[in-house]
């Protein structure tokens, strides 16, 4: 297998370690619960994360600035509020609410998956969350990486290639040797364009209970593993 | 005091949190054991590390391409071993032991002192040595960094001031909430042009019992630790 070969991890966060729709919910409740103002929470969250991908693609067509995934979720907020009757949220408050991305929980799986990996693989992030989200995102879940790489520092968001060669160039490893894992087929399509190996996470509850999942894998992935303890287990970690 | 204020630590790394030429010197005595060359390693050491400041001012001026600190060192290394009457040195072992610098052990405070503080700040590196570097190298010796950052990240090499203005904002903080940790002052006085604050802990024995070492601190210096044990204490951590 391509255990051997193998010698760094780089994952997609969002949905593939961290459950962020459950984690908006919750906050969302706590919210809700402390002043009164009823909101359907599930739908925030997917309101929330159905403005990533198209405000993503607004940065990298040039119609806005580079901005960090902290300012384009911010920008989304704004615009949501009024739409879920939060239009009175204070300047804090919304500062407070859009750090939850900073506060996602992992996945049952994560941690211990996480830690199984590392003692024999360089983990490291390769996300679209910037690197000050990251890092606090790990200080607070306690997630064991060796490394943050974000999209932030190539100034480019994923599928975009040259994130995807940051984790070989700034680890000193021949793509080959670097697993890029997600829960998402075309962040893994797009590594395998730059040489990297595959791992396809399956997450089905990402967008929740109701949402369409597709869970077959394209045949170009190198692995497929129910989560990252699975994922452990078939690295021989 | 500082402390309130400090959310972030940037550590230099080589000589202020791992001891280069101890390190250097008792690999190469194992060298010298199993293949009967005798050399003076800690004069081997102190002309290797001897050749990195010049080098990387090079780089700077524009006379070598951007290159690596793991790639100035192996420049450096051919260059040296001549001298030494090592230049029969296989291309392997030449590598192996380049990558000496990924396998630095740290001071006996290091790791109790960042265990501490992390518990209370955000910890990363701001080195000169590269990302991939710094990552197997905090591998190895177990350092708990928070995050990884390297002057590889700007492609310029401290005291350039853009090596700086990295941690504060990848980290997404003002400067005066980063606090540079370091035992060479003219690396502080970088880092205070930027606005970082500032902690000096001297290593008067960075360069061998025998080398001088200039540990009266400079007046604008924030902090003077006696060791990263004594950082955690003046920082409440």
């Amino acid at each position: 297998m391509v255990a051997g070969e193998i010698k760094a991890l780089a994952f997609d966060v969002f949905g593939t370690v961290v459950d962020w729709r459950t984690t908006i919910i919750e906050e969302g409740a706590r919210f809700s619960a402390a002043t009164g103002v009823a909101v359907e929470w599930g739908h925030f969250a997917d309101a929330w994360r159905g403005r990533y991908h198209p405000s993503m693609e607004r940065v990298m067509r040039g119609e806005l600035p580079w901005t960090t995934i902290d300012g384009l979720h911010r920008l989304a907020l704004d615009e949501l509020l009024p739409q879920f009757g939060l239009e009175s949220m204070t300047e804090g408050q919304r500062a407070g609410l859009n750090r939850v991305w900073r506060r996602l929980r992992p996945w049952p799986d994560s941690i211990p998956g996480l830690t199984r990996l590392r003692a024999r693989y360089v983990l490291t992030t390769l996300s679209n969350g910037n690197m000050a989200l990251l890092v606090d995102m790990a200080k607070y879940a306690r997630l064991p990486w060796d490394c943050i790489l974000s999209a932030e520092l190539a100034r480019a968001y994923k599928p975009d290639l040259a994130v995807y060669r940051l984790a070989p160039t700034l680890l000193d490893l021949p793509p080959a040797q670097v697993m890029m894992v997600a829960a998402h087929q075309d962040d893994l399509r797009a590594a395998h364009e730059v040489g990297l190996r595959t791992a396809f996470i399956p997450r089905p509850l990402e967008y929740g209970p109701d949402a369409a999942y597709d869970s077959t894998p394209d045949p170009s992935f190198d692995l497929v593993a129910a989560d990252l303890i699975d994922l452990a287990r078939q690295l021989d970690a």
